[in-house]
């Protein structure tokens, strides 16, 4: 996409684009209290991929913050978090899913979720929906207990015009969306905007 | 393997095997103390795969327990938790790896690795080393701080004769590893045992 240019993404869809090296990916949450997914792969070779577990480990935090350096399946730098208004996101769970709406709330038949559309957008930039690992939430606020391990799901902190700067550290395929559950975002699904910037 | 036979895995090594739906896969730490990577694909399409990400989600927890179903990437319950004698595992970081050993502890050269020992017995049974994620990482100890996201490695709370059963619930493709990372395992390296048990 030109930089400059926004992706206004609807309620519960997604997108997938190119990032170059050293291009930052801009994500806002335009209304706040909404949470936006993210997928990234190397442009180079799709089986390299965004790692929850090197990110956690070489960081040696289960949350991101600005200056985290976001790591993929083969140690390389993929993505490094340079501005982030918002504060705390979540780097534990899959994006939601058709399966996980049937299985957590008893949802039959289809339901619009962040696992589907990133699938929809990747598949024609090279990327097999198999391929999806766990996701960087962003705005997602999951809060583990250190005693019992159990996660508490709170509504996203995040206020309008709050967003999250991704700098590329090589070239990348990434995906995007505007989460789809609605506990998940306070009971009100909202737009995300995305940009890409040359700062 | 046969059934009932005893795989020893000697301190810094590991093992592929299949494993047929209903048998028990059980992981024994003889002197306490000692970590075991685990991974698991399906064997009937390896692109399918143990995924922390969901197993959190459906199980509300990052730990895992005694009845924990360990699911795939597409929802599917690959093995479920039947006993467990130790009570502690973690289920968020990525195996210990070259780069790992060098980023986190400074070492230059070769370092055996759960990674590399996974990679080299998982390939010969179809699973490329790209498509290891983050493993089940038996008996260690990684508790996060809710505030801050940071994460503390304790020693492995286990004591000598320890083990987690694993049923399997569709015909599988696993790796397990003695852990190679001396810090992880309380300063001494130590075997695991691996059996296979129709229960």
């Amino acid at each position: 996409m030109p930089a400059g240019d926004t992706i206004h993404l609807a309620p519960q869809t997604g997108c997938g684009l190119r990032l170059a090296r050293g291009e930052t990916l801009r994500v806002i949450s335009p209304t706040g209290e909404q949470v936006a997914d993210v997928a990234a792969f190397a442009a180079a070779d799709p089986r390299e991929w965004l790692s929850s577990g090197r990110t956690i480990d070489y960081g040696g935090s289960i949350y991101v913050e600005t200056g985290t350096i976001l790591y993929s399946n083969r140690s390389t730098p993929l993505l490094t978090i340079t501005a982030d208004t918002a504060g705390r996101h979540d780097f534990l769970l899959s994006p939601c899913s058709a399966e996980m709406f049937r299985r957590l709330y008893g949802v039959e038949g289809h339901h619009p979720s962040c696992f589907e559309n990133l699938a929809t957008h990747l598949d024609p930039l090279g990327i097999p929906p198999d391929a999806i690992p766990t996701t960087l939430n962003l705005f997602m606020v999951v809060t583990p207990d250190p005693e019992t391990g159990r996660i508490d799901i709170s509504p996203p902190s995040s206020r309008p015009g709050d967003h999250v700067d991704l700098r590329a550290e090589i070239d990348l395929v990434v995906g995007v969306t505007a989460c789809s559950a609605e506990l998940t975002n306070n009971g009100a699904l909202k737009p995300i905007d995305v940009e890409v910037h040359r700062l």
